[in-house]
């Protein structure tokens, strides 16, 4: 798919799970997007926990997750997202293991987008025990998790357009200024008003 | 281009600066990508100051950029990527204001790499500098600022040949693991071995 078009498209779908399995291929593919990342010198902080098989899922949402989140348990494969904040750059109090970490991330979603494949990061979990049952390292933080998976019903576009059009977004004035914070013209059209 | 196609091209490329300049539309369409993006309960954290035109970029990198980050001075935009830390989620101690707009970030970048411009992700800059330069208040955190250009001579694909083949990836085994940290096997393969 187009990339814009797959950045558009891409959205939460944790309530549209099938079980049918995934190719290795293709499973793959969607991590080793996220190795092309940038990050800070080229720290790469990533790792990703790949949780695949019914049982082995169901006892990782038994173990970890709870509430809504646990919808997830249909899930063939969900993924753990983890850094060690140690293993990236602190500039002035950023710790830039969870904004390298974050922009692999994208990069994982976008191209499972891409393969008809739902996604869902969720920050809701238990880290303590979901570290305990993957036997993750102490000083390694777990960011987000996300199930990996077909849509339960039909193509990705039909799984995901109810969910787009609900969509909400900031507007562009809100969150883009122009040479000053605030300032939501480009100088251009600012000295042709 | 193809989703995966501009997942591994997307390059840091600040040797390659034109100064020509680049459409409004585009530069619209670059920060556009960044709002879709996912974010922990839809909070949006992510802000960016668009400064165009060279004497607003020069009198920026004057500033707050110096060193071999300095130049972008070349550049006709340089984007800086700011966030407010309380407008996003904290949970166990993760600040999800840097892995959300990381998340922002990444849709930035891929979007400017499927228009043939040129992009820089820096951590390396004056932050107190840069935003009394752009009236940034003072709670917000400036993560990282980017240049964003056309490629000094030729294509993207010119541009980008040489950064390409020298780029160092950790090996895929070495970032993901299957069912339990540390296990490079997925757990069919490990069954059948």
């Amino acid at each position: 798919m187009e990339t814009l078009e797959t950045i558009r498209k891409r959205c939460s779908l944790k309530s549209s799970i099938s079980p049918q399995e995934i190719g290795a291929e293709v499973i793959h593919a969607v991590l080793d997007a996220a190795r092309y990342a940038a990050s800070s010198r080229n720290h790469q902080p990533w790792r990703f926990v790949v949780v695949q098989g019914q049982s082995a899922v169901q006892a990782l949402v038994d173990a970890a997750v709870s509430g809504t989140n646990a919808v997830i348990r249909e899930a063939p494969v969900v993924i753990a997202v983890c850094a060690r904040p140690q293993d990236d750059s602190i500039s002035n109090g950023r710790e830039y293991y969870l904004f390298d970490t974050g922009m692999a991330v994208a990069n994982l979603l976008l191209a499972a987008t891409d393969f008809g494949l739902v996604t869902h990061p969720m920050a809701g979990f238990d880290e303590e025990a979901l570290k305990r049952h993957l036997n993750i390292p102490e000083d390694v933080r777990v960011i987000m998790i996300t199930p990996l998976a077909y849509p339960a019903a039909g193509s990705y576009d039909e799984a995901a357009r109810e969910r787009l059009n609900q969509r909400t977004r900031k507007a562009f004035e809100e969150v883009v200024f122009f040479n000053r914070w605030g300032e939501t013209q480009p100088a251009s059209e600012a000295i042709q008003a």
